[in-house]
């Protein structure tokens, strides 16, 4: 009999989340510009937590409580709290051992959407390989939630998830595509040699080029820079 | 001052469409294999009128007034009923004059999604040209509405909308793609050359050669088999 494959599928919105949503799969939550990069870069710089939230009001009340708190909107900091979602506010050692509270317009909303699952982890370009890693390790079905633009589809988180297809389904014959993960790895693989120049017309590259954030593009687009997986258990990110 | 640009994008499942919707755009309804191809052969074949409904207890009532009706579910026709959603079930003088009732998985679930919209139009590989060209003669935004699989992404549908997209871009710079367009774009690219070999592992082309459709699927992908659009207007589907 033949074994029955495992699966990798991929949903462009945390609003279609329910839509794919099972008791089963590992979600991967993806927002490449930039939450889940941001991510990535304070847990290698060793912050001990991240409490993502998914409104301002709930940020403003853990400031008050003390917490240090990151906050954007729009691709903006938010005035009054200590950090934005660029990968540059989380590098070195002031989050250090740290717990820090954030609320983003679309990872932090995703994570919202998905903490229900089975288990959920933070993917970006920065820790792509240790991703997949750890995700064929795990031997289960695989979904790949994009948090897009204010549940809009992105091509820079629907390329991320085409990269994780390709390197997860590579020469090996374990698991089933779905549609979506199809069109991804297509995607990637047009996209694969110059991802910056292929993501030079999506609104949200030319959104954050507008708010001069050309260097965290090149940052965020540049893989494997860390080994780190956040987990996201009991309420919180932690190191996997 | 640079004149604005009116906008094309894309929305993968009739679920995501309230995040979509705007009071502006054309929409076109997408559902390749197989309600919208059928829908155009219907009206090909000079259907008057056709009602869509969501359910298969309207389709039931409808049938019990005396109405010809269409019902299909997971691939399938339903018994009791005049016709699944082949596109071979509506060709021939028996729609000639008709008012059709149909209600399909997916097809019709995004008719009733986007009826309030500016305006609703039905478009397949079978009408392409004619319906980009009337497109392009409305100098109106442009929401192409995938149907998919169940509210999931599904192949077909985002090949078909690719192929709109290059087709209204192509030497156009009037247009500013969305990114889901951007992306599907470059999707069609790929499977232009030999569309039934590119969708040959999605799951819904999968789904009906296991129930023996393959000449249906052959049909549904060939390009301008007829020039009629249908338009939804005051509930129901007629000849634009």
């Amino acid at each position: 009999m033949k074994e029955k494959k495992l699966k990798i599928d991929a949903c462009f919105s945390p609003h279609l989340y329910p839509v794919y949503k099972d008791n089963d799969s590992i979600v991967v939550i993806i927002d490449v510009l930039r939450a889940t990069s941001a991510i990535c870069v304070a847990f290698e710089y060793g912050v001990e937590k991240m409490i993502p939230v998914a409104t301002v009001e709930e940020a403003r009340e853990y400031k008050q409580k003390g917490f240090l708190v990151g906050a954007e909107r729009n691709g903006l900091a938010i005035d009054g709290f200590d950090f934005g979602n660029s990968p540059f506010h989380y590098m070195g050692d002031h989050v250090k051992g740290k717990t820090i509270v954030l609320t983003t317009t679309n990872g932090t909303q995703a994570i919202e959407a998905a903490k229900g699952a089975h288990k959920v982890v933070i993917g970006s370009f920065l820790n792509i390989d240790a991703l997949c890693s750890w995700l064929l390790s795990q031997n289960k079905n695989i979904l790949l939630l994009c948090s897009g633009w204010k549940n809009k589809f992105n091509l820079e988180d629907a390329v991320f998830a085409g990269a994780v297809t390709d390197k997860i389904s590579h020469g090996n014959d374990n698991y089933k595509l779905g549609d979506a993960c199809l069109a991804l790895m297509y995607l990637y693989q047009m996209a694969k040699e110059n991802p910056i120049k292929f993501l030079s017309h999506s609104s949200h590259k030319e959104r954050l080029a507008a708010l001069n954030l050309k260097e965290d593009i090149r940052y965020c687009l540049t893989p494997n820079q860390t080994k780190v997986i956040p987990i996201y258990k009991d309420g919180a990110l932690v190191k996997l």
